[in-house]
């Protein structure tokens, strides 16, 4: 069985874990580690860019995983992000992946922090984008101002708001959005539900959450010993930049890297250098970050 | 005539402007345009580590830079950063070089902000390491404890204070600091006379005055257009991360990558890293700095 490459082709398919059925693809090969890839706040499978998965899929399997709740996965969303992490460790456990890489975007790298922290030895090397520690700051609040111009504007419409939400307000940022929006659609079969409501709700209280902590500020983090490469845009107003300092200021084995002109979506804007960067990272068998 | 490419070897050249004598080092080819190196406080030539000259040289000419007043040059050392510039500039019309690639190192770094300022199009593309934007705080504050008590300290005598101040106070950040220090003395002939205290307090009245700043904070760094790499440890104690993260931040076209359990000499440390993301930097053609 040939399975292509691309988000654009590769099939979804299913596990069932208990009562439980999860929707995943799968797709590409080669010699690095599976790549798990966790998504964004209301974001199924088909939010993501063909750009960022599929070069990465040249050299590795590259796991898209949909947690419970989304698009055709059974079950809730939980209300906090440990939840979210044990459904994507059964999910690992149902594939018999005791170890892997993974690529965690906004809320996707919350639940990949919060996997690590609870079982340490299920990733090998972490990339973190656009995403906050535990009590980090202005996380998620679509009641912005800036934000909350674009979700209430009537002629904005399905992924044209990502467009508006994602990048920064520059000509080539926004034009950097319309392209990511025209991938987004390429895949033309066998899509996903769009997120309801619900989704976001159950979402926003795992934010809500997650900007808490007891204890010393971050010190979680510390603990944290994976080479690790955060990545954020400097005008990303979903999650904001400082929450990335703090990350790499606080795990001691993170390399930071932050680009210009771009918002929440960096990766997907700058999706040549990302996935350039994001490779050479994980090919690297260094125990230190830097590569 | 052969020139090793290499700062172990390279011979000490002089150049003339008017009545002042310019020491400087040139060494390596390739297709890259030359790369002007300028140095950090008190640094003289013999202070660029050839484990991140030597990997640069072998794609295009690097050119070491010993500013006014320092080791065989002659003249006074400029008591602010405009007036450095100001020098490094006679002595690159002196080369006849219009147009350079430029890597500024701690104060380095402030004189290529200033140079890019005063002349745009001086520089095709930028790295910054270690430094700050005018209106920057905590820059070089030598009576800070965290630094003073290794300054102070009578069994750290001539290189041996910099493996201390350069590096984190962790096992495997002063290994590299030692590491750093046996490459400095492996260069044996034709060495530079040492920095004396009246070179210090000149350029420690240049980092006092470019703390200062009038009109909107970080103004000037917006029209620094051209694609800039950024790069910070981020346990820098000399001039800590977060004047980094104002540059990336503000300057329009910069990418910024820090790096985990290093102080001010993060270059030295993961000079492999720095090498082959300051190579893949400055072999782009893209106008936007993200490689």
């Amino acid at each position: 069985m040939s399975t292509p490459a691309s988000n654009i082709t590769a099939p979804t398919q299913f596990l069932e874990v208990k009562n439980q059925k999860y929707a995943y693809r799968r797709f590409g090969k080669g010699p690095g580690l599976s790549l798990l890839c966790l998504q964004h706040f209301t974001g199924t499978l088909d939010n993501w860019d063909p750009a960022v998965t599929d070069p990465l899929a040249e050299e590795r399997e590259v796991i898209l995983f949909e947690s419970a709740g989304i698009g055709c996965s059974s079950g809730k969303v939980p209300t906090n992000v440990a939840g979210m992490a044990a459904h994507a460790m059964a999910f690992l456990d149902a594939l018999g992946l005791t170890v892997c890489d993974v690529l965690g975007f906004s809320l996707g790298g919350m639940v990949a922090q919060q996997m690590v922290l609870d079982r340490p030895s299920i990733f090998r090397r972490i990339i973190l984008v656009g995403t906050a520690p535990r009590g980090g700051e202005d996380i998620m609040h679509l009641e912005k101002p800036s934000l909350a111009k674009h979700l209430s504007d009537p002629n904005l419409k399905g992924y044209t708001v990502l467009q508006k939400i994602f990048f920064a307000p520059t000509d080539s940022s926004q034009a950097a959005g319309a392209a990511f929006i025209g991938r987004l659609v390429q895949r033309k079969d066998d899509r996903e539900p769009i997120s309801g409501p619900e989704v976001a709700q159950a979402q926003m209280a795992a934010f809500r959450d997650w900007e808490q902590f007891t204890g010393e500020r971050f010190a979680g983090l510390k603990s944290i010993r994976q080479p690790t490469l955060v990545i954020n845009g400097v005008h990303d107003e979903m999650i904001p930049v400082r929450n990335s300092y703090w990350l790499s200021e606080n795990q001691p084995n993170a390399v930071l890297l932050t680009y210009p002109d771009s918002g929440h979506g960096s990766l997907f804007q700058f999706h040549e250098s990302f996935t350039r960067q994001a490779a050479a990272f994980l090919n690297s068998d260094s125990p230190f970050a830097p590569f």
